[in-house]
């Protein structure tokens, strides 16, 4: 079977055709604009491509609530022509087929848990720490929802104890994405992340913030695996400081061996690489399908 | 259908038998001593009810894995004779029927789902504050287990600017439970909460940190409800403190109708009462018989 997919950002779009083993066949690129625009460009791609399904997951908010008039909708964004523009239903017109939706860290979690980091696990949170922070949620074999999507990526942290920095989000100022996504990285040190070196003190006190988040995450929601994707965590001299903070954040307290010695395969990058958003969206449309 | 409950607390054991509708027909309650004085007293009281099903909440921390052999012990409880004690494998060789296993706080959220303040909602939590804090997470119709069990009550949170207590949690310190707990309420101001009065600054400061984490556990999960119980919680003047804390900490970046206004019908408290521990383990057993 072939399927659909489409990573939907917030700058750019990804589409691409797949397999069940996960396997991405064929792809294209090109850069967010407003929907009239780019959706048209999505059901071009898609015309002659004979997908028995398709997976989206996409940049937010959005709603996921099937009984809802707005399903398929981004809802509040300030994204020009984005809110309540009817995403899915403009390609559901379209293709006469089973269709899955869910936020772009859902699918990536997703994704992981069917081919990649969390392969054969039935709960994962994956973390994308890029030009803001998301969560995806998958516990007890489903993506979580609930009311209206996780937004993980917002929670509030204790402050680094060497950081006068105020914070960016323009919601809560100093929470995790106000403090460890890559514009408070870039407006706390003066420029970008990746023109900092690897023994930078942004690096502990990047650390620091994510740790505390994924700490207070598998208190909450005791997951078998973290999984850290995005531009930011491209540095990877973050992941051993970030383990060694959950582990000194837990303390021992939670017994299980996934969590002692060093959390070295419990805390870990995306076995799909790059690729988890526009595989994740994939295994949505798969799933979708009953497959 | 007549299925028994088992409501096994660090200090007292409850035991009971109830219908579908969550009515409790009969109970028992007696002391929590060693395991070879308690367990035959549960099977005693069970022996003639002619019970079809039986639903266990339990102290913790507990094995949930099937495929364990340590499932159904309790595994490093301090609490005398407890640890890695086969509790329910002693059940199990007496009763010849589906047993339910679970923690306290995951059945009260059951319970709370299926007959109380979540009635007809696919997930909740549920927080009891009270010796100690737990959160029972329900979600997409499932218990959350995960890797071990949710242990909610010892996420991290920002101190209040008044206050300079240590904590008493022997692990964290000054997490959640060690701030915020009975013992923290009563090691902070020299006597129990219950002698405080209702204006008294204690209520702000517990309301401060419950109110971070339930902050955090919304924008992390997306419960469609957060029900408070326990001792603490007999308190009713947190509720309208706590809802105000958490509504100030979201700042109205989630946006869904239930967390607009008040939050009054989205914090509440059990709507079983004090029987949300026991009913849920009700609900527990029936759940095992496929009920």
């Amino acid at each position: 079977m072939i399927a659909g997919a489409v990573e939907a950002g917030g700058t750019k779009f990804v589409c691409g055709i797949g397999n069940e083993q996960g396997e991405i066949i064929d792809r294209v690129s090109f850069p967010t604009e407003r929907p009239e625009i780019t959706l048209p460009r999505v059901i071009e791609y898609f015309r002659d491509k004979k997908v028995e399904a398709i997976g989206i997951g996409t940049f937010g908010p959005i709603d996921l609530n099937p009984s809802s008039p707005h399903y398929g909708h981004v809802t509040t964004t300030p994204k020009e022509g984005w809110g309540h523009y009817p995403f899915l239903p403009t390609l559901r017109k379209e293709f006469d087929v089973p269709f899955g939706w869910d936020t772009d860290v859902n699918a990536a979690a997703l994704g992981e848990a069917v081919w990649g980091a969390a392969q054969g696990l039935d709960s994962c949170l994956y973390y994308t720490v890029g030009t803001g922070i998301g969560v995806g949620v998958y516990m007890e074999g489903r993506l979580v929802h609930g009311l209206v999507h996780p937004e993980g990526g917002h929670v509030l942290t204790r402050r680094h104890p060497e950081d006068r920095f105020e914070g960016v989000c323009p919601y809560h100022g100093d929470c995790l994405e106000g403090m460890a996504a890559g514009p408070a990285l870039e407006k706390r040190w003066g420029v970008e992340g990746t023109e900092l070196p690897e023994d930078h003190p942004a690096w502990e006190i990047e650390a620091f913030y994510l740790a505390q988040s994924i700490a207070n995450a598998v208190l909450t929601l005791s997951p078998k695996k973290i999984i850290l994707g995005g531009g930011v965590m491209h540095q990877s001299q973050l992941f051993p400081l970030i383990r060694r903070e959950v582990a000194r954040n837990l303390n021992g307290y939670v017994n299980a061996p996934e969590l002692s010695g060093g959390l070295d395969s419990f805390i870990v990058p995306p076995g799909l690489g790059d690729n988890a958003g526009l595989a994740g969206s994939l295994a949505l449309g798969l799933r979708a399908a009953g497959r």
